[in-house]
């Protein structure tokens, strides 16, 4: 027997018990004639003595122990006479009478503790070490507890998880599929899912009015730094319902995860906004709404007063920053070279402080009056002591620059605590998103979203104005979530296919057993899609998803631990019946 | 609002209740100026009445209605005239007030009943549509309350669910991987899983002594009727244990699965039967023991009384079929035609019947004293009443066709209920096989699979003599899980991977990683994986594991709904930097 405990369980209560543990030496120190080991396994760490007068054998193998050997230790539990606070197992420690070593240990390449001297690219490689720190060893039960608390609600919910085929069919809308050769139908492929929205709208159409499932998905995307090839997403959908129903049913299941995970209730209504507020007052469609600093159309207010780069500008927006006022020259410009980054791409940056006894100080005092000042602070609810903040130019760009700078502000300001939670749901986006470059209209969602009822009309007329009946739920100026209510009626769909460009035979080509299906009756219905690994990091508290996930790939798509992707045998390829080009 | 209730809600507690429901059509009569409409969703069937006095636009509604129709109703709950005891609501009924028509349906191209008059390829094409029939809807119930009671037993036993990537790398050795192009790395591959095994392993040497995971596996093998390319493993691994601490866990979790799913308290430990004796008595490795009727090898018995088949034989064998003595000379004839079956392969087939007083009757009496039947009678068992069945030959082949002979007498005598259930341990498989044709051994489960401690010698002497410390779960004589204690010694696993005759530098190829890994401290780890879609079929109580997967593929791969595999554009291809050959 390796064990009767683990190196995490034993207290005072179990003194003058005989136990047997098993697990890695995290350190082994001698002190004089004496050797203290700490003993991890994932449940802690736990003290073992070797004492001056223990048996040779033992003595022996304490001696020969190295870091992250491996051994399996019997012996009696004592009161320790210097407690160790920090670990649960702090007042007790083994006095050994037997140590076996299972299994040995070369030199870690990095340190094994909470903070880890390895870099990036090493720890990668040698994932499985790296997988044996605290931090990530955090992540991974918090991960399991996650998926356990989201099924477990569901369940309670009456939903049913129904497990999708990987091996599907690939399709040109959309980002890009990885495609796998079919060796007993050669020339063929089947295509692994970017997400699995038309077997969900089929089990729709099959009865399964709730369906969820945890699901890996796969885009063979260029991968930005927070994006893996393939990532895991809670796939929801539900039948006879409309948009409140999806909305209050998810709510109950974040505020669910939010109680079992985090201990933490919430008895709100999670807020809404429209996505032209968020535009508008946020300058993205995902606000962080854990502080205000709201973004304010000043144009009217700052317009026509012969200062030329405002005068010429579509667009004048400005944000206060709370108790900013004393902000030196330095700090001044170290927010107008962020304005200017590339990123960012901003041309300059105006500033007004509102200073003690109704005074203003500004880059543009010489075009504006103090009363003219005064209100622009009005409008942008900027007190004594604040500091305003303004940037113009093109109102797409400028707002989209202004919510770049209300974030850095936040991150300064100390205003985005990663323990505060900040839930909200974003509604009402546009249904079709016009491309420049290819001329046609593209879907916002995905093209099964339904049209608001009440935009039905502007579909025939003025598509670009129609609303989609879809949301996004946002956790602190993340998206962590979205969905819509879905077209359930042939004609519909057909319809959209045809606004999106797709002709009747290339629509029936792609999609003609979900246009066919809903020829059977179907139900209506929406759904929502969660981003398990980004709720996973949000709910953790760091920002990096390749932290929750076990065997993550890196940016350019890979696996450097197993070394994949990687060649493979000609004989393979020729079975397949493709070649290299 | 699409409904107040489902269709399975409503009892006479409801009766005079204004209530709405949504579903689908079951079907619709008109009885004189009434109409009936049995309106079906997940939840159940709830009769709907239009009455003769109904206004004009809900009877209209009503007379359009057909198969499948989507509808809405509006109405009354009321206690029915004639109950209907067979649904859960045969009590009550709804006279609407209201219909709506959601969605209209093409006739359907088969009934939607329990017993559908649809073929197979027909219900493949519309699975949405079979995906509405009572069987299917129960299994794939049934498939969510045992995912739901696997996870929740194993997460009460401390176990971690842990996502391994599907996105890996191709491994010659075994069946065949799918691959999959990588379009940021041309000309490389990844592959995807045939298990999660090396990650297992590596998850045991990073510390996570208890994992499990519902995962999909992929293997591009030909397809047998009862085989997909893309299954369901739970796959489990824990460290730290011997096989008895594998196997007591997962016996409590096949018992709490019976307990929570079925209703069933098995209360005896599963039986234990070593892979000789599996052999030796069923003739294959996965015995069926919810019937006796053992394989008793009466070589000693028979041979050299002169009956020249027998004498030249290796082997010969018998069962003993109680009470089956009367059995007509067509009986007999029948059963000699089953064996002589080319899939069973015997070229003829002995019996001896065990009749009153005493008396045997045989097909080779000329040969044999009634004492020498009498002791045959003994060894196989066989008392008054019963039929004893021989066959001989080559050994293998001959416990083979009894084994099938066996399986066709238990059919026959009706002891194979499927309401039955019969666990079974079988262990202490060999651990390689010796292949004739490429002159190596092969590994009986995988190459990380350990050799018992006791055979560790034989491993440099004998090979093919060495015990695996493998165990298989089996249900009613079907395979459902498997598992071993693996190498966790470098130096060991290196050993293996020379006597399965891979150079150090193929080994460091194709498994470096774990090689690796090994030498940073590895614990004794061991775990099982069972098939998820056949335990839910025999928990089901039916063959076809397709019943059991929401969208299956057919025996050549494909999936006739989406009509997958198909071809790709070019452009597509290109830019993986492949081509069809």
């Amino acid at each position: 027997m390796y064990r009767t405990h683990t190196c995490g369980d034993l207290r005072l209560e179990n003194v003058d018990q005989i136990i047997t543990l098993s697990g890695w030496v995290q350190k082994a120190r001698s002190l004089g004639a004496m050797t203290f080991i700490d003993l991890r396994d994932r449940y802690g760490i736990t003290q073992v003595v070797v004492e001056e007068g223990s048996a040779d054998l033992v003595k022996e193998a304490a001696a020969a122990l190295g870091r992250e050997y491996v051994i399996t230790v019997s012996g009696k539990v004592v009161e320790r006479q210097s407690k160790n606070s920090k670990i649960a197992t702090g007042d007790i420690e083994i006095i050994a009478t037997d140590i076996t070593i299972l299994s040995k240990s070369d030199t870690p390449p990095f340190t094994i503790e909470e903070n880890s001297d390895g870099g990036d690219e090493l720890r990668m490689k040698y994932r499985y070490l790296d997988l044996r720190r605290p931090p990530l060893k955090r992540n991974m039960i918090l991960r399991h507890k996650m998926a356990q608390a989201v099924r477990n609600y569901l369940d309670s919910q009456n939903f049913l998880e129904i497990e999708t085929p990987y091996l599907i069919k690939s399709t040109p809308e959309g980002a890009r599929d990885f495609i796998v050769p079919s060796r007993m139908n050669t020339g063929e492929f089947y295509a692994l899912p970017q997400s699995p929205q038309t077997f969900k709208q089929l089990l729709m159409v099959s009865g399964y009015d709730r369906y969820f499932q945890i699901v890996r998905c796969f885009r063979d995307e260029d991968l930005r730094a927070d994006r893996q090839p393939e990532f895991t997403q809670i796939d929801c959908e539900m039948a006879f319902v409309e948009r409140e129903d999806v909305l209050s049913t998810f709510e109950g299941m974040i505020k669910s995860m939010f109680k079992t995970i985090m201990g933490v209730e919430i008895d709100y209504q999670f807020p809404r906004m429209s996505w032209q507020d968020a535009m508008a007052y946020y300058g993205n469609d995902k606000p962080d709404i854990r502080f205000e600093m709201k973004i304010n159309d000043v144009t009217d207010v700052v317009k026509g007063s012969d200062f030329p780069i405002f005068d010429s500008a579509e667009y004048i927006g400005a944000i206060a920053a709370e108790g900013c006022a004393a902000y030196t020259r330095k700090q001044i410009d170290a927010l107008t070279a962020f304005v200017k980054r590339p990123q960012v791409g901003a041309t300059g940056m105006v500033y007004v402080k509102c200073e003690a006894g109704g005074q203003y100080k500004s880059s543009v005092d010489k075009f504006y009056s103090a009363e003219q000042l005064a209100d622009l602070a009005a409008k942008c609810g900027a007190k004594e002591g604040d500091l305003i903040l303004l940037l113009c130019g093109d109102r797409k760009k400028t707002l989209s620059a202004l919510s770049a700078l209300r974030l850095e502000m936040g991150d300064i300001l100390g205003l985005r605590d990663n323990s505060k939670f900040a839930p909200l749901w974003v509604v009402d986006f546009p249904l079709l998103e016009w491309d420049e470059e290819t001329e046609r209209f593209y879907a916002m969602h995905h093209p099964f979203t339904s049209p608001v009822k009440e935009d039905l009309e502007l579909f025939s007329t003025d598509p670009g104005k129609v609303r989609a009946d879809a949301y996004d739920f946002i956790l602190n100026g993340t998206e962590v979530g979205g969905g819509s209510i879905r077209i359930h009626e042939a004609e519909l769909q057909e319809r959209m296919f045809e606004v999106l460009g797709f002709t009747p035979e290339q629509a029936q080509e792609q999609f003609g057993f979900i246009i066919n299906a809903f020829k059977f009756g179907a139900p209506p219905h929406g759904g929502i899609a969660f981003g398990f690994d980004r709720f996973c990091s949000l709910f953790g508290g760091t920002e990096t998803i390749r932290d929750y996930i076990a065997f993550p790939k890196n940016n350019s798509g890979r696996d450097v631990m197993i070394d994949s992707p990687s060649p493979v045998v000609e004989e393979q390829l020729k079975e397949l019946g493709i070649s290299l080009r």
